[in-house]
C-alpha cells in the first residue's frame, strides 16, 4: 500500500528548517510514502533541487500565504484561504493525501480541519489525542485542549476514539480505559465525570474506573479519557516538572568539580535517561474525530521531533483509524438502540 | 507567645508510630511550642512516659475513637463523635489550640472542619493550598481537591487566600498570582475561568493573568489559582511524572556495572537532586477559609515529613492567617461596594 502524506511545510516556530529535514529524513527511510510539501514554491523548490535532490517520493505542491503562530483561528480562516495549513488539508479532503501533518497554530488547525473535512457522524467535537510515556510502556491521554466544558457524552466519545485508536496501533485488543478524576473532596468528582462514569460502565468498552493524575505515568490503564482543559494542564504540568528536574539535574552535577566529574562518568545512564523521557519521541497528537486524519506537531518540534509525527501519522494511515472510529461508532449506537 | 497545636495522632496510614515521633521532634527544636496528643489513652501514655519522657511541652487529650481512612465522610461525622480528628478540631474550636493537624481521611478532615469551625464570613467554601517547589523557589497553589465546579467568585476568593497566606508567611509584599489556563483551544479558557479573570483584573490583587500548566513549575507566579478538580490532577500528575522519573534514573544506573559505579560517584549530586525535589518538604497542605487552622499531612507521609506539617501548622499561629483574610476579605467587600 503507497501513503501519501501532505505536509505543512511553513508551519511550526521555525517551519521549513525542521519541516524540510524531517520529510527528507523519513523518505529516505520509507520509501512506501510519498510526500507532498506544501507551502511556498521558491522556498521548496530550491530545496528539492539541492538537499533533497533524487529522492523520488518527495513533491512541491504550491500555497502562497502562511498561517501565523498567533494569529487567530478565525481571521485565518477567513483570510488564509491559501495558506500552507489550509491547503495540505484540503488535499486530504480530494483524496490526494491520506493524511495531513502540521507543526502550526493549534487552534487555526483545529478550526480549519473541522471546517474542511468535518466530524465523523456521531463525533461532536474532534479531539486531540498524544502519547505519553509511562513506568510500564506508553499510555494515550485525550483530550489535550481542543474541548473545554466536555459534556459526559463527548467523554465517551473520546473514550471510544482513543480504544480504537489504541487497538489498531498497538495491535492492542480491548485496551483498558481510564476515567481521570480525583479522589480527595468528599462526593468525588465533577457532574460531568460522573455521569460519563455510568455511561462507560453500561458501554461495550474495556472501561475499568476512575484513575488519578499520577496513574497517567504508573501506565494503570491504556487510554486516559479527560476534558481537554483538565487534560492539557496535565500534559503542560508534566511537561514543567521534567524540564524543573532536569535544571536541577543540570545544576547538582555542576555544583563542583568532583560533581562534575561524576556527571562526565554517569553520562551514559543520564542519556539513557534523557532518551527515555524526551518528548520529542511521543511527538505527533492526533486530532481524532475527523473524516480524515490530521496529525499536530507541537509547535517548537526540531526536526527529530517533526519525524516522529510524520511517522505516527504514516501509523494512523496504515491502520485506517477514522473508518475504525466510524464502524465502532455505528456499534455503540446500534448496541444502544437495541437495549 | 506560645502556640498551642492540636495533633491528630490516630490518622494517617501510619498513625501513632509516624506523628508521635514527629511531634518529639518538633516539641524539642521548639519550645515556645506546646502540643496536645488528641488520641488513644493507650497508646500515648506509654510513649510520654518512655520515648517522650521529660519533654514538657507534650501532652495527652484523650479521645476513644478512630476515623479509617477509607470512612465516608458523612458515617465519620454522624458515628465518631469521640474521634481524635474530632476532638482536636474541637480544641481549636474551644480556644485550647491554635491549629489542628491531621494526616487521616481528607474528606472526612473537610467535612468536619467545616462543620465544626465554620467558613469565614464571604467565603463559600474552604480549600486546599499547599506549596510547590519551582525553579525560581517556591510556589503556592490552590484549590487542590476541596471543590470541583468551582464559580468563578469563588476562583477570585481562592486567590485572595493564596494571596493572604502567601504574604503573611513569605513575608512577601502583593505576591503574584495567576489563574490556570490553558493556551490550546480556540477561544481559550472554559467560562468560569473567563469570568474569574475579569474579576481577578478589577481587584486589588496583584493578579498578573493566566498561567499554563509548565508555569506552576517555573515559578511564573507565587500563586496558582485553580479549581480543585484540576488543581489535583496538576498535583497527582506531578507526583506521577517525578516518581517515574526517579524510577528510569535508578533503572539507568542499574543497567551495568560501569553505570553503577557512575551512580556511586554521582551519589553526592543525585541526592542533592532528590533532596530538592523530596515532597516531604512540602507536607502540610492548609485547609483555608475556615475561623481556625487545619492543616491536612499526606496520608503516607513518614515522621521527617509529618515534622513539616507541624512546622507550617506554627507558622500559620504565628503569622494569624485566618485573620487576615478575614480583613483582606472585608477590604475587598468594602471596595467592590463603594465601586
Amino acid at each position: 500500500m503507497s501513503i501519501t502524506l501532505a505536509l505543512d511545510v511553513m508551519g511550526g516556530d521555525h517551519g521549513p528548517p525542521v519541516t524540510l529535514p524531517a520529510a527528507l529524513t523519513v523518505a529516505k527511510e520509507r520509501s512506501d510514502i510519498q510526500f507532498v510539501l506544501v507551502g511556498q514554491e521558491e522556498i521548496i523548490q530550491p530545496f528539492l533541487q539541492q538537499s533533497a535532490r533524487g529522492v523520488p517520493n518527495l513533491r512541491l505542491h504550491h500555497a502562497s500565504q502562511v498561517v501565523a503562530m498567533d494569529e487567530s483561528p478565525s481571521v485565518a480562516m477567513r483570510t488564509k484561504k491559501d495558506s500552507s495549513m489550509r491547503v495540505a488539508i484540503n488535499l486530504v479532503k480530494d483524496g490526494t493525501a491520506q493524511a495531513c501533518v502540521s507543526a502550526g497554530n493549534t487552534g487555526a488547525l483545529m478550526a480549519t480541519a473541522r471546517y474542511v473535512l468535518k466530524t465523523l457522524s456521531g463525533i461532536d467535537r474532534p479531539a486531540i489525542i498524544s502519547t505519553l510515556p509511562t513506568m510500564k510502556g506508553h499510555t494515550r491521554m485525550l483530550d489535550l485542549g481542543a474541548n473545554v466544558d466536555t459534556e459526559a457524552e463527548q467523554l465517551v466519545q473520546f473514550a471510544l476514539m482513543g480504544s480504537v485508536l489504541t487497538e489498531a496501533i498497538d495491535g492492542k485488543r480491548e485496551p483498558t480505559v481510564g476515567l481521570l478524576n480525583i479522589g480527595e473532596e468528599e462526593i468525588k468528582g465533577n457532574e460531568q465525570v460522573k455521569q460519563a462514569a455510568a455511561l462507560l460502565a453500561a458501554s461495550p468498552l474495556n472501561y475499568v474506573g476512575y484513575v488519578e493524575g499520577d496513574d497517567i505515568y504508573k501506565g494503570t490503564v491504556d487510554v486516559v479519557v479527560a476534558d481537554g482543559f483538565v487534560g492539557n494542564v496535565a500534559l503542560k504540568t508534566s511537561e514543567g516538572v521534567a524540564k524543573m528536574i532536569t535544571q536541577f539535574m543540570r545544576e547538582e552535577f555542576n555544583r563542583s568539580l568532583w560533581t562534575r566529574l561524576a556527571g562526565l562518568l554517569a553520562r551514559p545512564a543520564l542519556k539513557g535517561l534523557k532518551g527515555r523521557i524526551d518528548p520529542r519521541r511521543y511527538n505527533g497528537a492526533s486530532l481524532v474525530g475527523l473524516q480524515g486524519i490530521v496529525i499536530k506537531s507541537h509547535g517548537g518540534a526540531d526536526s527529530h521531533a517533526f519525524a516522529w509525527a510524520l511517522r505516527e501519522a504514516a501509523k494512523e494511515v496504515q491502520h485506517a483509524v477514522p473508518q475504525r472510529i466510524k464502524q465502532q461508532l455505528e456499534t455503540l449506537l446500534k448496541e444502544r438502540q437495541s437495549a
